[in-house]
């Protein structure tokens, strides 16, 4: 049986079992997909995700950022990426919605290859097939997980009934794309100096000014530069290596270059979107301007709305806004229920 | 004869020439000076300058930021940095004023240790005592340039007419330190792996996007990353590359980190400065915000008033915006002319 979108087409491995079992709250699973990339060609790819929620509730894909992956909620096995939102009773209700994630294709470092955000909707969609899903209530995305919604969207819309897209837009911000790339340049030149794990730190330090505000920053850290031993120490810089290294101690450097490539690979036409999409913004957002989800907004090509959220974090909002974040998804999944 | 201030000491060295020589249309000098630094101790500086303009006309001082020097004007020898507000007939009038500027303590690379910008307003001080020159009728700083003239305004305000402040604080912002010191720990990293040059060329990239603006970067790079290689390549690559390149060919990491280390040190009470004061903001720089600026102005000690100009430039208006900031600061300056 294939439930394969004629957009895109995936040969699932006859011969790789797909490895599911249960913990008492969620079901894990190791598939291997055969998967038409839009860069790296065809390829083998192992993909790890979890579900979790009743046999009969309505299917939710949810996505986060390039660092978060299948582990959304939090239960006895740890701690998930975004409990606030999903889990029983929360926005994202597990007792009634049947909840999907994975681990991004790359984040392994397995991969070393362009990753485009399409790829990824195809691997949800081939993962879809895999387990006979036939379609989804809503597909819930947030920063990169947006982007990668957006291409569910225009790529797999008929087997999806609504689409929210939080902090992540059709393209990437050329100003965020020049961030992003000089953190793949200092990460490049560490790895060429046996210097992996401090050029990673460096490089997600420079990644949370972009997550965060100078607000945030002038709240937390109005103290003067004190000077250690001959240099100076500024106010921010034990947290930002405190981020850094706890980020460089879980992650290989293959998987941040590519994963970060792959927000820049972003292309695509929302005119070609009529699903359904509820696109969230935060005004302060330096990474994701409320200016280009204005604009995807109004060439989308189905229902769209816009809600525009106010936060000092920022881009990282839809990680610490717990309550005004809950509120849209609330609304913006009832319809769906 | 000395015109020190009585809150600076300076010992002039009595065997160390003043050694000055003309030039068509600027008289350059280096001298030697004896100055007690607020973090590195006395020491004895060389410090480079050179003026332009009637020798009975008043004296002004302009200073821009960490990459600006002594050379402000274009002549036949070349570039200077602000030639669009500085030489005959312009804002600064060289035909009406006697314009003076130094290359920063700490800009040929010579001197590892903190430098505060107090230290470069004592240097300028102990300059005009070496030439005789009681009294300027102006200071017009931009960027650290600003910051050094708040604080020559703080400590010898007793002998300066007006200031004008462009895009410079009291303090640096929270945020904007938290950006330069990601920036020196790149060029530690690249210093110990020998590769200076690489990681100051990054240094810079990351700079220079504080200095400009998103609304800039998307006018100006708006097409898709393209893949070079196996690696993507984002519209504004080439154009940050070059930028990076030409500063790393130019300057050495011992003043980059000194003077960027520099801006971080800044600290004053603008209570104590009694000096007329225009200060210049512009609403979009990211490096140095809109209301650090009004917050300075408000606390200012003598007559103050804030001029706000827009930019898609962000920081840099001021070595971009001629028109605006010409007619700023003809306005600021003629009551002092």
């Amino acid at each position: 049986m294939s439930l394969s979108s004629p957009h895109v087409h995936v040969e699932t491995a006859p011969l790789a079992a797909a490895l599911a079992f249960a913990t008492p709250s969620a079901r894990r699973f190791l598939l291997e997909l055969d998967l038409p990339m839009r860069h790296a060609g065809q390829r083998r790819l192992r993909v790890r995700g979890q579900w979790r929620g009743p046999a009969d509730a309505p299917w939710v894909v949810v996505a986060g950022g390039i660092s978060a992956g299948a582990k959304v909620a939090s239960d006895e096995r740890g701690e998930g990426w975004w409990p606030a939102q999903v889990g029983p009773g929360r926005a994202i209700d597990t007792d009634r919605r049947r909840v999907l994630a994975i681990d991004w294709i790359g984040a392994d470092g397995s991969l070393d290859q362009p990753i485009d955000p399409a790829d990824q909707a195809d691997a949800l969609a081939a993962v879809l097939d895999r387990f006979e899903v036939p379609r989804l209530s809503a597909f819930v995305g947030a920063s990169y997980g947006a982007m990668v919604g957006l291409q569910f969207a225009a790529r797999h819309g008929h087997r999806l009934d609504r689409l929210v897209a939080i902090s992540g837009a059709h393209r990437p911000h050329p100003y965020a794309s020049a961030w992003r790339t000089l953190q793949r340049q200092v990460v490049a030149l560490g790895r060429e100096e046996g210097q992996v794990s401090r050029a990673l730190s460096l490089a997600r330090q420079w990644a949370m000014l972009s997550y965060r505000t100078p607000e945030e920053f002038a709240a937390r850290f109005d103290t003067p530069a004190v000077l250690d031993g001959e240099r100076a120490r500024v106010a921010a810089e034990d947290y930002l290596a405190h981020c850094g290294q706890r980020y460089a101690a879980r992650w290989c450097s293959t998987a941040f270059l590519r994963l970060s490539e792959s927000i820049d690979l972003q292309q695509l036409d929302p005119g070609g979107i009529t699903v359904p999409t509820t696109v969230v913004a935060i005004a302060e957002d330096r990474l994701v301007p409320l200016s280009d989800l204005q604009a995807l907004v109004e060439s989308l090509g189905g229902p769209a709305r816009l809600r525009v959220l106010r936060s000092p974090y920022g881009h990282d909002a839809f990680l610490k806004e717990d309550a005004a974040v809950a509120r849209v998804l609330r609304e913006s999944l009832e319809v769906a229920a």
